[in-house]
Parts: structure tokens; sequence; C-alpha cells
């Protein structure tokens, strides 16, 4: 092993007199779009540098020396040229013709100034077989690299033909012993074949050319396909990044950390919106890599602070939505506590739960629509969780504030939706709130906010599942997949450790068409009781509009659980919903939707039990739509 | 194996007094929606029954009773009730719970008047791995359906925990022994596990209860994804699906045909176009399977005429358009030869490649769109090809005819497209047209049409395929992805037997959002040349709008193809694209974008090449997009 010990070469980020370990850089295979749309994107969420995808290049008018004066202009290095595939051939004509391939290429490197290309192992017919020859071809392909002051970084794609592990490219990176040969680690191709990292430390730190991150779901499919289509930036999907990297950085490698996310969704989506995603990915990671800084040389975020519950949910209604949803409220067993002293903003209160009704917020959406606009989320230190917000590349909302009101410190989460971190007291947002005299009744028995159920727009599902795990520091769950009446829907929650806040977010598995209902899925906010018979029975005296269920469902649920007859027959009387996971039961029913796009749920936990009623969802949806098309009639004919 | 060898019952639809052999069912499971959307676009297809998918009645405010009426008053009879999961338990208590929710199932079968329940092999931790405790359970059950007059159609799941093949599910129906008892075959679960129906013949034909058909696209995937997410109708994947059928009838299967298709596309398309798609690879299945009318009692359709080629690809003009597309067809080297006699269409020639502009075409689409509008495609027996088109249940367009014009007959392709079958001859549809006088010029040795590409709307992508299979008998070809830049594309083409006739028929992987560019991508017609250089010169010296591929597309074919050095000067100086196949080479060109829609290509095969340039497809979109900003800009700045 002696090719490995010479002196190291100084990494190219600190050639170019960046500091080793502070690169953040994006493929631009990760971003939609063209060459210029990737770039403009990637440099305005803070990317350091990029990695050239040959045929993003390809397609791009651009010569590669205008792509790096483009790429300087924006403050981006240019860390890697990729892929360069199928070198090696048992055909020496091929292999030939091969590195006459690759000489071109090292011209275009020689016009983009980066020094460093991937090569990735063959999947060809010819691919090379014999370690000694594949070592030997490396070897002669390194030293043109080196005439040329290049290097080519070695990976192993999981679908080699003949080298398939880390392990299988560091042996043929070894046995060339070319100082201009090096190792790409990438974690995909690592993780998914259920690689072991630990082992990296045998490889010596100067080996260590470049550093792919991408995180994914568990699929069981072909690891070529769930490569190219299912990808995910880190924090996102089911693998350990963060361990990973500690695992890379323990080995020595100081180079930047590259993202190469392939896609379906990405590849459609807004790459400014995705490079924001994806810097966040990097942030997450380097922060749930090393608290404290070890990893990054910038400036720390903050910690996230404990979230202890909804201090709110808010509304957005409109003269016509406001009274049908004050109304429901009040059939709830809400009161009407507050009213905000300088805004057309109603505070209702049971338990610890609190709705605003605000009729301020401008919304695009026609008359009668009511929508969830805003949470508020209890924070342990309202301003840091703002910091961190901040830190995290989350869009921080400007506020106006009236004398006297508090200073609620808000961001967008990627659905839109307004998160407000409060401390719910005497100095807090209440105080916004003038007493409007009436006193809070017996109400229904509710206790609070169980959850807030938030469909998210199709291009936004896993970047709000980042969102919230970075910013607010929520777990994400399962994802789970259930087939509506309109085609499948995913969801996965996003909860806090003791369960105090739970988001359920739900996204159409295929962004939908025109035989969609025109309505997108409404938002729900549920709330909490321990007692759904009694609570129900309240609702129901209070002419709550709850949606029934129909018999053959309850009838099914008669076939499938064991329940007690009375509360089957409470079942079939009011309309509830039931499932079981394997820790307990769930009972829960809903009401029709209001304002079009919203609709309330009460549930009861029984046991441990941990979902969100998402096998009821499409026959709640069902029951849904068929009200919705009964009130179209009812409209029509009045 | 005497159990088997009494006599055998009559089918139900024997009993209902349907002609045995003729049924053809859907599952609802198969179509989107709420159950009443689902049974109205069945019955309206055509259906003679459905499957009772239950999670579509448990949602449903219908009884069980009141479904059957309705479906009986759409003329639909109800062939199966499924599924019932996981009946066998190792776990006798939990067996006895499953046979009470079995007899729960049995009260929803009387109320629907349905004989057949499809279990499904048990999938359950606590599944019976015996095969004697196995064969003993289900012919408890069936025992108890037999007491109900009702029997039991096991089949085995492709991923069941021990039952996975129809050897599995035939070897427990066997040792059971109940007359109640038969196998449910699905084509699905037998050929995705490679399964071989040539054993069906072992089968005693009373204990083939049901048969479920559904067809599916290769994939290397975990067979459960593949099976809910990607099935497809018959003649629309990779399974010999006439085969199997050929095999099932061999064994004496008499029952109806039955479509079970989980399809996420499926899931979400209109439920009524979904249901003619349906039916028409039923129709494609009965004539492959045995031409004549072996296979169906109802009337035949005529066989499929033989399709010479192009007699004329019409384009949708307005005033705007108009102009330009003909100014760009004079610089091809098309001629003005022609003058509808009654309507506003110009006759374009060009050697044997004919193009028609047609400016009283009524869109919605806003001024200035140019847009393929219609194919004329050369039938041996055009009134034979629009009889087989009605009877394969494609849309017959109807015609206004002037006095002394041809006859022509049309259909309606799934985007749109009006598909004509033409015979071009002296009293065919070219007498239509009145001569300018002007006589055609030496061209630019364009000789035909090579083909047409059509872009797709997302859901009717594998209706298309279908379409011209069944409809026009060309064959589908292989799926290829691309990864285009706002986007993947797919792209599938159909062809006659001797490429004379040959569409490329594409369409996003993922329905675009906001992001995309507002404009769909454009159709295009392909003109073939046997000098694709003197033709660009040509083109070139006419003022043609060639588009121009990028310096860094030519480099990188320079570095991958031993080109010859004139003809990669050729490539650069004209802007060709080129790429190879196992079989030969393409040179291809393509104009800007016309009208917005439409652009033109000129193609030259080398040797045997088989493909559509779909490689090369993202740098040519990519340069569109780019010609496409720059008019904008243009225009801005004028």
């Amino acid at each position: 092993m002696s090719a490995e010990e010479g002196p190291r070469p100084p990494h190219p980020s600190l050639r170019s007199g960046r500091d080793p370990g502070r690169g953040r850089t994006i493929a631009t295979v990760c971003l939609s779009g063209t060459l210029e749309d990737k770039i403009v994107a990637a440099a305005g969420a803070g990317f350091d540098g990029i990695e050239v995808f040959e045929p993003d290049l390809v397609a791009s008018p651009w010569s590669p020396a205008e792509l790096a004066a483009r790429c300087a202009d924006l403050g981006l290095s240019i860390d890697l040229y990729q892929p360069f595939r199928d070198l090696d051939s048992t055909d020496p004509a091929r292999f030939a013709r091969n590195l006459r391939r690759l000489e071109r290429k090292f011209d275009v490197m020689a016009g983009l100034g980066v020094d460093t290309v991937l090569v990735c192992s063959s999947v060809a017919d010819d691919a090379v077989d014999d370690p000694d020859l594949l070592a030997e071809q490396l070897a002669a392909a390194a030293a043109r690299a080196g005439e040329r002051g290049l290097r080519i970084a070695y990976e192993a794609l999981a679908w080699g033909r003949h080298v398939s592990t880390w392990e299988g490219s560091w042996d043929a990176v070894r046995r060339a012993g070319s100082p201009a040969l090096g190792l790409c680690l990438d974690s995909f191709h690592v993780l998914s074949r259920g690689g072991d990292p630990a082992g990296f430390a045998q490889v010596p730190a100067d080996k260590l050319f470049f550093l792919q991150l991408a995180d994914a779901p568990r699929l069981a499919m072909d690891v070529l396909q769930w490569s190219r289509h299912h990808r995910l930036f880190p924090g996102q999907g089911a693998f350990d990044l963060p361990g990973f990297l500690g695992h890379v950085r323990a080995a020595g490698y100081t180079g930047p950390l590259s993202l190469e996310v392939f896609n379906d969704v990405y590849r459609q989506a807004d790459p400014a919106r995705t490079a924001v995603d994806a810097m966040r990915s990097l942030q997450w990671l380097e922060e749930a890599r090393a608290v404290g800084g070890q990893e990054s040389g910038r400036s720390v975020p903050p910690p996230a602070p404990a979230l202890s519950g909804y201090s709110f949910t808010e509304l957005a209604v409109d003269g016509v939505s406001g009274p049908q949803v004050a109304g429901v409220l009040a059939a709830l067993g809400f009161t009407h506590t507050g009213q905000h002293r300088s805004k057309p903003v109603q505070l209702w209160e049971q338990g610890s739960a609190r709705v605003l009704l605000n009729a301020s917020v401008v919304r695009p959406a026609a008359a009668g629509v009511a929508s969830v606009a805003a949470l508020g989320l209890e924070s342990a230190d309202p301003p840091r969780s703002a910091r961190r917000a901040g830190a995290m590349s989350a869009p921080v909302l400007p506020r106006s504030r009236g004398a006297a009101e508090a200073d609620l410190a808000a961001v967008a989460a990627p659905d839109g939706t307004q998160v407000f971190f409060t401390r719910t007291g005497p100095d807090g947002w209440p105080a916004d709130f003038l007493p409007t005299g009436a006193t809070a009744g017996p109400g229904s028995g509710l206790t609070g906010v169980d959850h807030v159920g938030l469909t998210q727009p199709f291009d936004a599902f896993d970047e709000a599942g980042l969102f919230y795990r970075a910013v607010l520091g929520l777990e994400p769950q399962e994802v789970t997949e259930l087939a509506a009446p309109f085609g499948l829907v995913r969801t996965r929650a996003v909860t806090g450790p003791d369960r105090a806040v739970r988001l359920a977010l739900s996204v159409a598995v295929l962004r939908r068409g025109g035989w969609a209902p025109a309505v997108p899925e409404p938002q729900y906010v549920a709330f909490a009781t321990d007692d759904i018979v009694a609570t129900a029975r309240a609702l129901r005296a209070a002419g709550a509009p709850l949606l029934g269920m129909p018999a053959n469902y309850v009838d099914d649920l008669a076939a499938r659980f064991d329940l007690p007859d009375d509360l089957l027959a409470a079942v079939r009387e009011h309309g509830l919903m039931y499932e079981e996971d394997a820790h307990g039961g769930y009972l829960h029913l809903a009401t029709e939707v209001l304002g079009d796009r919203v609709f309330f749920e009460v549930v009861q936990r029984i046991g441990g039990y941990d979902g969100y009623g998402s096998a009821d969802a499409p026959v709640r949806m069902a029951a849904h739509r068929r009200r919705r098309q009964a009130a179209r009639a009812d409209a029509h004919a009045r």
C-alpha cells in the first residue's frame, strides 16, 4: 500500500482558497430546467459549488469556459464533472477508443476548470472482470489524467457489472496505485446494498476524492430503478446519512458535501424551490452529524426548542364562510371568548383548544372559502425557534404589529401554512384579544388539538417532511398509501417526541387531472376527546353538521372487529369511524366540509394507537363527496 | 380426485340466462370515482357484469340489495364479490373469528345476489403452512358457503405467505374436495411469477370457478408493488394474455372474462374513458385468442386491413400560423399543388409526402397556433378499416361531405387526432382538391413521411398504445424513458409490420405542474430523406428555420462515435443530430416550433436503425426552449 502513503495533494477547495470541509455542492441533475435555470437556483439557495452532469452541459449553448465564467459570477465553484461511463473493456481496441473519449472529456474539464472526473464502474457486456487488468486500465487512464493535472474519482455503481460495492472499487483503486486515482463514495450506492461504511476507515484519507450524498425510501425494487427515480435529499428518506457522513469524516475526507439526487418529482419541480430544500437537507445533515459545529465552519443554527402543543389553529374565512364556521364551532361546544384588538379575528376556546377565525387574510380563492391559514405552536423559546427557522432556510414572515400587541414570529411552511412560535401566557399572544365577556360553557368534552391534517401541493410532499424535521425538530413517521375514490393518496405524519404536536401530511401519488374533483382534498383540524360517544351526543344535540357513515361501513366494522354491542350501536348512531393498529384503537368522527376547504374531526385514542385514521379516509372522502354533491343539488333546486 | 368428477353445476351466467363464454366483466377497482361512477361507466362501455371490490361497497351509501337493483337496471350482472383476505389461521380462535367474518360477507353476498366470493391466499403471520390443515379449513369455509348456495373461488396471491402459485392453490382445493370450493385463476399472479398456464389442463373444468385478467409491463420490482400500481389491461403490457386465455379455455373454463387491474393512472382517470379502453382490451384479447369467433359468440370484428403508409398529415392552422407553416413547407421543398373544393384546405406535396393545411378546424386554442389535427393512413380497404374501428369501440367521426367529394371514414384517437382511412388514387381523396396549377419543383430530397410524433395526454398513454394495436393493427414497441429538461418523458412507438406506418407516442412520466412550460411538448412530422446532408443544404439555401444544435452536443458526438470528418463537419454546419442503435445509425434535424405546437423533422435511417432519436430529444427540447425564449425576448423588444 506504499502508493497511498505519499504526500497528500491539497484538496481543490483548498487550492481555490475555500476552507476545507465547508463546501456545499449540488449536482445539476438534482434540479429541473436548463443549465441556466439550475445554476441560478443553486446560487440562490447558497450553494458553494456544483457537479456538472454531462447531459446538462451537452444540451447547453454555453461552452465549458462560458459556464465556468457564469458560475464564477454566481460564486459557484465547479467541483466535479460526471459521469464518465464504461471506461474499462476486455476488448483492447474498445478500451483504446474509451481512452480517446476520456481525453475529449479532459478537454471539456480544462474549459470548465474542474480537476476531478467521476468514472463509474462499467455496466457494459465487455466490462473487465479481472482485478489486475481492471487496475491496469484504471491506472492507464489515471496516468493520462495526471499528465493534465486532473484526477479520476472511481465509483462503484450498485448495479455495476463486476464492481458493485465500495469495497470492489477500493480494491481496484488500491491495486492501481496511481496518485491521480481515488474513490468517489456515494451514500446511495453503499447503503442501498446494505454496505458498511465503517470500513471506510481502512482507506487512506488522500484516496477519498469525492463524496456524493443521497437518501432514499426503503423500496423493494430493482436498485437501478430505485436509484434513477426515487432518491431523496438527506433527511427525507430511510437511510442513516448522519452515520454515513460520520464514517466518511472519520476516515479523513475533507472535501465538500455534494448532493446527487435523481428523483422524478424534483426533475419537474421549480428548481429554485428544490435548491432551498436541498440546502436545508445539508444544514440538517451537518447538524445531525455533529451538533456544536464540528462538521461545519459555518455559524451553527440554535437547537430547536421543545414544542409543547398547539396554542391555536387559525382559519382564514370571509363574510360567507366566517359565520358558517363560527356556528359550527359553537355547536362543537366552543365559546367566542375574544376579539383581536386591531384585526377582524375572533378567538374561540374550549379546554386547551383554541381556534382563530381570521377575516383579514387576503386570498385569491372564491368567495365563501374557509381554509387552515396558520398554526400556533407553543415553543419553550419562541425567538430561538424563529432564529433556528431562519438558519434552516425557512422563509420568515414579516409581521405588522399594532400597539400593545405581541411580537409573533412566524415562518411559511411549504404549503403556505403560517407557523407561529408562541408562548401562551398573560403577556403572550392572548393579550392581543379583548374579552368578549362570554364565559366558556360546559363544552362538548374537547380537550385540545390532537393533530392537524394538511394536504400538500404535489411537488412539496418530501420537502414538507424535511421542513418540519429540520426547522421544528419534528420526526417524520412511516409513509402509508391508501386508495381513495379519485386516486392514491400518500400520508406521512411528523410528530414531536411526546406527540404533543402531530401533523398528518398527505398528497396525491399522481398529480390529478381533469377527472379529479375541482376542489383539492380539504385540510382538517382534529380535536381530542376522552369520550367520543358523549361528545358525539352533545354535538348532535347542538346541531353540529356531522358527516354520516354508510351502513355498509359499520357492517364491515362489525365483521372485522370484536366491538361491544353498545359501542357498535353508538358507532352506527353517531357516524363514528373506528380502526386499530398494533397498539390500540381509534374512534373518530368528521364534520361536513365547511367553506369548501376545511372540516373538523373529533378523535379518541384508545391505548397506544399512533395513527391518523387513514384507513378510514377513503370512506370519509366518499361521504364528503356525496354531501358536496347533495349540497350542490339543493342549491340548484332552490 | 373423485370429488371433482361429479356433475358440473351450471355457471351463474347460465343460471341467469346469459350465454356461456360471452360475459365481459370488470372489477370495480379498475375504475376511478365512487361506486355509482363506476357502474355507470362499466355499463356505458358495454360490459355485461362487474366484480364488486369490497372497499367500493363499504364506502357506498347503497345497501347490497340497492346496488344489485341499480346494476340490474343498467343490465349488469354481479359476478364476483372480492376479496376475502386471510381466511386460514394456525390459531383456532382466530380461524373461528375469520369464519364469522366470512358469514357476515355471505350476508352481503345474499343482498347482492352474487354466488361466488374470491378468497385469496393468506399473507398473515398466522397463515397455515400445513397442506392438510389448510385444506381442512378451506373445506370448513366451503361447507358454510355450500349451505347458503354460495361458492368460494380460491386464488393464490403471488406474494401469499405459503400459497403463492396457482399449483399451490390447486393443491389446497384438490385436497379439500368440496363442491363449493374451486379456483380463481389470475393472469397477473400466474405470469408475474413465470408460472406455466399449460398446467391448467390437469384441473377439472368444474373446478375453474373464475378468471381474472390483467396484463403488466415487465418491471424488476417487488411483486406486490408491481401488482398494486402497474397492472394494465390485456394488450397494453408484456404478458402473453392470448396464450394464457387459450390454456384457460382449453382446460374447460366457460365463465366470463373479467378484468382486474390495479393501476395508479386509471385510479385517477375518467372512468367512462377507462371503461371503453378496458372493453377494447377484451375485444382485442378475444380476437387475438381465436380469430374467427371461437372465443366469443359475439359478432366478430373484421380483421384490420394492411396499412401501406401515410396518405397525408393534416395540420390545423389559422390566419396567423397558416402562412407561417406554408412558408416553411415551401422552404422544405414542398409545392402547394391543390386547394380543397369546399373548405379552406391546402394540399402541399413533395415526393410521396403530402401535408394538408386546414384553416377550418375550430380550436379553442389561442390565435397563431398550429397543430397536428389528422393523419391519413392508406388502407387496403378503407370501409373495412372503419368497420373494424367501430367494432373495436373507437369513436367513429361524423363527416360532412360536399358534392363530388370522397367519403372519408375517420376515427378519433385517444389524443383527439383524427385518423382517416384512405385510398389514394384518381377517385380517392385527392380528387377533392382542385389543382393550383403549380407544378412540383425539384424539392429537397424528401421522399415521404417516416413517422409522426404525438405527445399524449397524461391519462391516455397506455390507452393509446392499445388503441393503435386493436383498431389499426399496429404493434407497440418497447417503452423507453429519457430525462428531458422539465421532467422524465416516456416514449413508445407503434408500427406496422413493414414500418410503413410509425407513430412515436410520448408522455410525461409525471403530470407536470406550475414550473413546466405552459405549452405542452409539440407534436412533429418527420419526413424521410436518403441524403440528409444534401437535404439540409437545400433547406438552408431556401431559408428553412432549422434548429441549431449546441457545439457541446457535436463535441460529445465526436467523443462517442467514430464519425467520418466530413460527416462531423456537416453535423456541425447544419445542426444535425445523430444516434445509433444495435442495427444502424440515425441522422436527423428539426425545424423551429411553428405555431407553438408543431415542428418538422427530416430523418435519414442508416442500416437497420429502428428508433426515433429519443436520446437526442432532451437536447432538441432545450434548443427549442431557447428559441422560444429568444423569440419572446424579440417580441418584447419590438
